[in-house]
């Protein structure tokens, strides 16, 4: 806890994915919600196969989620997401003529539920 | 929102992922659910290491994952996905001597903390 | 249902994705939760491109997730996952100078909205 995913579509060819995972790590040890930065473990994933909507024209996204062991408040949630987009949105340069959603979704771990361990640590 | 994740297992040769995001969205366009075709973010990732139950035989599954701003009832929430799963089930020819599963799930978003902003649109 | 999604990092070399497929589908038959072998759908993906925490240093995860349809108790839950971490914990050799950091999750899938099929069975 916390897991980070990144999701980009494969037409975004100045998105550095390192260089977000880094970034988007940074502000979430930044936000001082977690304890140890260690603890935060993202990954990134480029889509080769999407689709946006149904009308033709060139489009792409980049959705990060965000898991969190349960318990933390609204408003934390909204903060946490409101920085992940900013990081998003600074990450590169768009390209010209296409059109990018940009979102970051928050999701509850359930924490009663949840395992884990660390080897050689 | 809506975002739309198709997995689907490396022995089915004969479905074309591109068509079948295509056609699953035309689907959630005409539910009339959202506001805009533009909203609609689908992607298709291809598993290629999987295991169903533990017996020998050839077996398969399409997974699909539709997630929701929160709010939607239930009945609008099990039209959706039973609109979807009419769709997979005619997305191609199913491979004889395999045993495939084909499954429709609906996840919410939890609607305070997502954020979201496009660009050149 | 049940749905197990296996991520794992590239720098786990001797880490086999089949045959941790295979364990953790046998520990959830012997689990008794399951009518049926055929209902566990399970895939790994290898996750190229991660970063965990923000400080210099290999470090590497795996993080599992179950599915389950909405409605067992936290107790099953628990068990269920710790289940899953041991045969985790137990699934290859883990390389020295590495930190690896192991998870399982449990999700819930809604009930009502979940659809299915079964193609050849």
């Amino acid at each position: 806890m916390p897991h980070l995913h990144m999701e980009y579509t494969a037409n975004l060819p100045e998105l550095n994915a390192d260089v977000a995972l880094m970034r988007l790590n940074n502000a979430l040890v930044a936000s001082g919600q977690f304890g140890a930065e260690f603890d935060i473990k993202a990954r990134a994933v480029k889509v080769e196969t999407f689709r946006v909507g149904t009308a033709l024209g060139e489009r792409a996204f980049v959705h990060v989620k965000l898991a969190l062991l349960s318990g933390r408040s609204p408003e934390i949630k909204k903060q946490l997401s409101e920085s992940l987009l900013a990081v998003v949105q600074d990450v590169c340069e768009w390209p010209a003529g296409v059109e990018v959603q940009l979102c970051v979704e928050i999701l509850d771990i359930d924490r009663e539920s949840y395992t884990k361990t660390a080897i050689g640590h």
